[in-house]
């Protein structure tokens, strides 16, 4: 047979054949509708399953192995080309079936307004949810060029779905005068650092609520991640990125986004790398 | 007023800073929220007029200089990001006041759909007005990806503005079957040639008629212009399309689109300094 | 179910899910040992699959779809890294299995040297089997390096497998004094040119002897496909490479290799793009 | 009148139209005629200013904000190409009706030895100027390649302007012995490090004298600045460099020059919004 | 003759040009033929040498010059490309004329593979031999896509010439979980950090042991040393590895590798910039 | 002696040991100090050097070996950097003794500026010299940006140096108004095309008169050679270059340059192969 010479190829790293006995399940998220600067991020889900390749399935941090975890890569998202509206809805959709399965997702962005359809369908299933969410930018501002919905609104948006008091922002370091003070007022404004902060706000929120992760990869300095939209120097190390992930363990995730991967075009992008172990930790550490 | 529409910038070499006096007038519509495969095209516009300083006034091809044409760049349309309906019809509207203040415009894309509300535009104040379109891709598809409005869709929907006998389309060598069905039935195709029947077709169009000439930059091979969305091996050369742009004159040109300029990262990429050259050439000559 | 959502992909556009029924089968042969100079060719097959879904399953050229076609893509052989006499045995054994199959191949290298044990495999299915070859370079050596085994020699191993005057050799443009003496004495070569001396060829090869078709992407100008090993300038152009495909219509093509595509890293490489439509076309128009 | 020297273009972020009123004024000093390694630091002040779009202007480190600050963006000083002696004569003069108009410059390089004649237009000003000094290299050559003017003896050459005693040079951690000999007898060297010897060095210039800052770039580590021209490893991260440049505050900081940028062709690149970054902190830190 | 072996090249920065008067040699082995990601690192020693011409010869972490130190560049192996078996016959050869001459060789990779038979040629001579390695890998795989002889496998294959308790692993970060049991039950592993333990290491070691030093250069983070062919994020940073290296003074170094260096195409690769500061220091401090 | 001007690398291929048997001499002369926009020409011989190897010694255009030729790669120049007026005293100096020594030169660029010191050189030995130019531009403006020397105003310069009428221009494709008049009334100028009008010219100039050759890489089309200064789209193709060259046979060459290739950082980079091809068949055909 033909076959036995061949390779195996797609998916990520370890991921099984079967979406039914999966409990952690990733899910490609290419949307690219508002993004300003470097295009690209469509290409983030697909960019992380191929460096993936390059890493192992074992993590000496955790002493655990893919291959003990059991998830499925559910593949990308087709996305409505154009039709923001449209998309918006598809991204919910898919996240309610996984939320209803009972499925702990990896949602790869794409842009990071796919949050807010993704805390949508996380909020409807748990009521109490809170959002951690890592990044250099707030992304609190009312309206972006004259659209309410843009990544750079999207955690404002988010503000509309839960409480404000619920979303804990770590590692801000960019924004508008008027983010700032909104976030000092109404959320959880954690600016510039991420792992120190997060051990207190660990204990506010406590091991039962269920915790949605939003990461924006630029929260991390562009040296170690240049591949990313809107880069912003003065960010955290990709050690400290991946200390920061597992400091969260414990606490009770229910979801997780990594977005804004940009990936330039090249082989070894670092900053895919990067997401692709990130999300090896979080499978590993968080479920 | 048209200045309300644009963001400030430098302009394309020679231009003027008068838009009253001005004949020829150059516009950005930097669009771009339904590419499929080469993001950027959105910075095209603006690396045109980068490279085009690069270049000479002078056109030894027709010896005429552009410091005796008077022509003005507008700058970039503002779009809102992500919003595809109101892009469009700002768009629409920015054009429709050129036609009206008697211009003759050269509009620099941007995705081929911004045909769409140009050739909308252009045939409100022309309504016999046929379109000479040169492209790789037959755009001719009634939807794409659930789409009804796509770069893919772009001549499609125009034959739904002006009639299909009045579309001019040369040097296509791509599309589905049903697409090249519905050309050979409906439109004037010309498959991968453009210099040759040009001839032909010129005598068909006569002088009289006004003529909206759309290029899409890809009907040039990609050794020639590497930087595009969808590049499409075995085209015409640069200098083959040069040559087709001087063979029209003498027709009623009213107006001028060049799209999917999608340019590299790449100080002196040549696909940009073709671009600017043609319409060096069509400014020249053309009107 | 969330799999409604998804996009399909791998696979060469319009493959297949059965290798049974399929006629043609497609296998990468991502060899990489011997390359001297751009490394990468092991990356070709993926690419070009990466890439072709940017083109039109339908040829505008013949009027045929590769939804009429029956093909499937077998994926890539998976190679014993640094193991070349096992990689080429492996090669060997594959290729066997598909001409015992009764299959057409399609193989995608990989380096040049690839063509031996396919070469190899096709012989003994095909005992009068004529190999054509287009190349920049000879590839006659004797030796290359102190190796026998090399992309530099794989022509001349050729000649011990068939008669060296069932070797037809066009577009070489580069090699040693006394490859080309070998050539003129022992092959039938063509220098410089592919399509004009391939119809005098035709006649002589017939319609009835099996015809082994070997394509070094470098006999184009590397102005049409830079993404190659050894580049050498003044190649045929893409749109040559494509007429004299088509002009082996009618012969008893039994397999073909196309080899050496060593894609850059650019989303939009147009070497992958050029092999791809290549590879549509010999599916569509050789069997 | 300074607008005699300027050729036009758009401006760093929140710029003024206004040189009059305006207290701060950044210009571009795109020479580039003795760089030895990596062309381009003549693009770096256009390349700085298109980047500075993607950041904030308010600054959540100061809790200031660009709007508030009163500050002209002069364009890029037009240089005789290739004529050396005449480029920083034109430097010197343009720098000093700079300071006759009680401006307070943020000049952006191009080449280290641009800083030789704007020292001596500030020097002009202000006898008793000290200069601060950010750089990997100690630039303090007596020539270089036969040439007493480059940037590896610009530093040298303001010695011969100011007393070596009021050079004060930190991060340094590149040169020959010779440099290293000659800085340990005449400057003020704190080689390596900058932020630690920065308090002691604060105290000793004290905050009454005029104090010029040079910052070359490569201070920073090549993996948080790899677009410059002469990338030295173990630098200071750029976190430390933005500390660093907060440190200055309450000095009498006269004159800012930021050089050595020579950004790879990429729309993100991190080293030119590493430098955008610096010059909002300062401009809105420093005075 | 060692210089049978060897193809002429221009040299590492101050290198003398007598074989015979040197104490230190430096030797590229430029093999790749196992690799499995970013391919290139056979053009690792070369580039090196072209961007050393970009450091200083004198060091200001030592105080010391490498005009001081009597060393030769012997260029790099020609190596049967494709022969794996003979290259490391070949390599091995010339390391032993090396140590049977007396010299101490800094050896340029190549990958990895490349440390066996310069250890095997090491251990030859000095027959109670350590190594101290440097990597983000354990190297330790039995064997690796079915071959034992791999970039994947090394170390494992080093545990078999010398004592696995002889071996001391830094840095290491990546592996399977066989791979780190091994290492946890039969070698020194040091997993995550590199300076830290060196000083304990050090004491265990004494000063009299014969030390063979080989750094894989992804020890250090991808920010730092982006070019390389299996990246793994959250390595030390530049500083750390130029410590460390530091740290080793005292000892009895041997024998030299640095491997991995796998340049991206640029004329100012920070990755090859650092490796050639490292050997600098290297040359300078440990002989 | 002209070694004392040299600095040491590696030669062009097959380039022998002794100056003193050469009759063609190379030599390098990386002059780069007007270049307007894409920099790194002075990398240029170099590079050609580096990629002359990926091609064969062997011509089969013409049937000879550089093997059989006797040639000499003297190296590059050294070349004060920042100091026009020496460097141009430089050049020239360099140039007379290998005119003394009865050498054939072959120059590579380096900018065109390069030609004015070698052309005085040339006219010097030969004072009936007449000059044959290759270039997309005229490069006849009497100054530039208020400069006199320049690669923009070089074949003005020229014509002060030797007849206007002995200047014979092709490929011609850009300049201003004024330098076309100039040509028109006082040069040879040939726009658009070399092959077709290089017959014609051969006879006007007969085969005794001295001639110096000068090729700007950019009289070829971007396509074919991206990496040089100012591309200038409609070119003509590497293989009408080739053919050109090719029909100087006979012609009295006495000297030629090649120059404004400014290779891109890419190791197979397509320009640098073209030019070192056409150094090879300058050799092996024209003396």
């Amino acid at each position: 047979m033909i076959s036995e010479y061949i390779e195996k190829c797609s998916g990520f790293m370890g991921s099984r054949d079967s979406y039914a006995e999966a409990r952690a399940v990733i899910l490609g998220v290419p949307l690219e509708v508002t993004v300003s600067f470097r295009p690209g991020t469509r290409f983030g889900p697909q960019q992380i399953r191929t460096v993936s390749y390059g890493l192992e399935e074992y993590s000496p941090y955790q002493d655990r192995d893919l291959n003990e975890a059991v998830f499925y890569d559910a593949g990308d998202l087709a996305l409505p080309l154009g039709n923001l509206g449209e998309s918006l809805n598809t991204i919910e959709s898919a996240a309610s079936i996984l939320f209803t399965d009972g499925k702990l997702p990896v949602f790869l962005g794409g842009e990071h307004l796919v949050s807010l359809p993704l805390i949508k369908a996380a909020a409807s299933r748990y009521p109490d949810l809170c959002v951690i969410h890592f990044d250099a930018h707030a992304d609190l501002r009312p309206e972006y060029l004259g659209q309410p919905l843009s990544h750079a609104t999207v955690m404002r948006r988010v503000t509309e779905v839960i409480d404000p008091r619920l979303l804990y922002q770590f590692g801000i370091r960019s924004g508008t005068r008027e983010e700032f003070e909104y976030a000092r007022q109404n959320t959880n404004l954690f600016p510039f650092e991420v792992l120190a902060p997060l051990t207190r706000a660990r204990q506010a929120i406590g091991e039962k609520r269920p915790v949605y992760l939003s990461i924006d990869i630029d929260v991390v300095d562009p040296a170690f991640a240049p591949g990313t939209g809107t880069p912003e120097p003065a960010g955290i190390s990709s050690r400290e990125l991946l200390q920061s992930v597992d400091q969260l363990k414990g606490l009770n995730i229910v979801a997780i986004d990594l977005v804004e991967v940009s990936p330039p075009n090249d082989r070894q992008d670092i900053t895919s790398v990067l997401a692709a172990k990130v999300i090896r930790e979080a499978i590993l550490g968080l479920w």
